[in-house]
């Protein structure tokens, strides 16, 4: 049985390894930065994105791809902000997968956009294991969820190139110890960039417009 | 592909059913009340087992079998309040399975145990799927993470025996509409109970432990 699974598993991973190289290609074509942006749900990943949106409105151009099991709710959030986005429901399924991203396309400008975000399904554990072919992998926690989250859930963290600490004007009202939570990713993942910010408030998020501006400077700047 | 991954889907169910109708076998012969509880990371999971051990402590005997890829902080924390634990480590696995629960049977005193809670790992999409063999699900919602998550992750809401909507204190500081909340339970899971309470000032939790008196007592006072 258990090889049975692990069989699978490989060939799932496999297929989507393919998929995942094609959606690179087509990354690097269109000079797109992928981003793909993983954490539980309601750590405010839509928010982040809503904000980045109407802060990249004027510098860059950006799309979404939105993951969620049912509903459009975080598609229309975003669409508001005049930003072209998909949203993929997945029924059931707890992440996205390489392919689901690539059928997005067909319905964004890829041509004209200089990021792609790739919001996933609100999922801490599943996400990890699936390569979308992205450029950089940030993960969002809010302080809500608590400073050890990093050790109860590795595979994601491990992976990361940016985790973004959020929520933060909720420091005063609930037990979270910053200075523990960044000891926790300093051991989990040392070579992710770390952000504090509140989508709220807007508090901090300059730093992560900078440093995604910078991101794809690194990548593109120089061959457009 | 796709034919055998619904195989190989259906396989590992049919022994997850096989271990599940053993747990309630063994449940039912050790007149012991086994309670599945589910939310994401960080919505208060153990912190209300830990409330719950606590105010329990003079009338029924609990248990815990707790779920984590990593760690054993949950079982620690819970440990500290007199309750016999077992923690359960996952490694990338994103639920917890019947089996599993079953292997934490040898180191429970199920015998002089009442209620067995089994808290899962902090996932809001695949634990649904997994029955435990359990008597009752519990589904916690914290306010910080969002009143649509019911309709964005249905499948858990749908299997749930009740909602705990927790962390009530930081109404005041995030955006979450209770009414549009109880809204949505009641479209996409109008069979279950709904507590709002906080773990963190006690407010709320009286009902929530009057309520698991009353389930204990009708599943098995009077066979005692």
């Amino acid at each position: 049985m258990s090889v049975k699974v692990i069989t699978i598993d490989t060939n799932i991973l496999q297929k989507n390894e393919i998929s995942a190289a094609e959606n690179r290609e087509l990354f690097k074509k269109h000079k797109v930065l992928a981003v793909n942006l993983l954490s539980s749900p309601g750590s405010g990943k839509t928010s982040l994105l809503v904000q980045t949106c109407k802060s990249f409105s004027n510098k860059l151009n950006l799309s979404v791809s939105v993951g969620d099991l049912q509903t459009e709710v975080d598609a229309r959030r975003i669409a508001e902000t005049g930003v072209p986005v998909v949203q993929i429901n997945t029924g059931t399924a707890c992440h996205l997968d390489a392919n689901m991203v690539q059928q997005s396309f067909s319905s964004l400008p890829l041509d004209g956009t200089d990021i792609l975000f790739i919001e996933n399904v609100g999922n801490l554990v599943c996400p990890a294991t699936f390569d979308l072919g992205e450029h950089l992998r940030v993960v969002l926690l809010s302080v809500a969820e608590g400073e050890e989250k990093p050790l109860k859930y590795p595979p994601i963290f491990q992976g990361a190139h940016c985790v973004c600490i959020n929520k933060v004007d909720l420091l005063p009202y609930v037990d979270f110890d910053m200075q523990q939570c960044r000891d926790n990713l300093k051991r989990i993942c040392p070579q992710a960039v770390v952000f504090e910010f509140s989508c709220k408030t807007g508090e901090g998020l300059s730093q992560w417009h900078s440093w995604l501006q910078r991101q794809w400077s690194a990548a593109f700047k120089e061959s457009c």
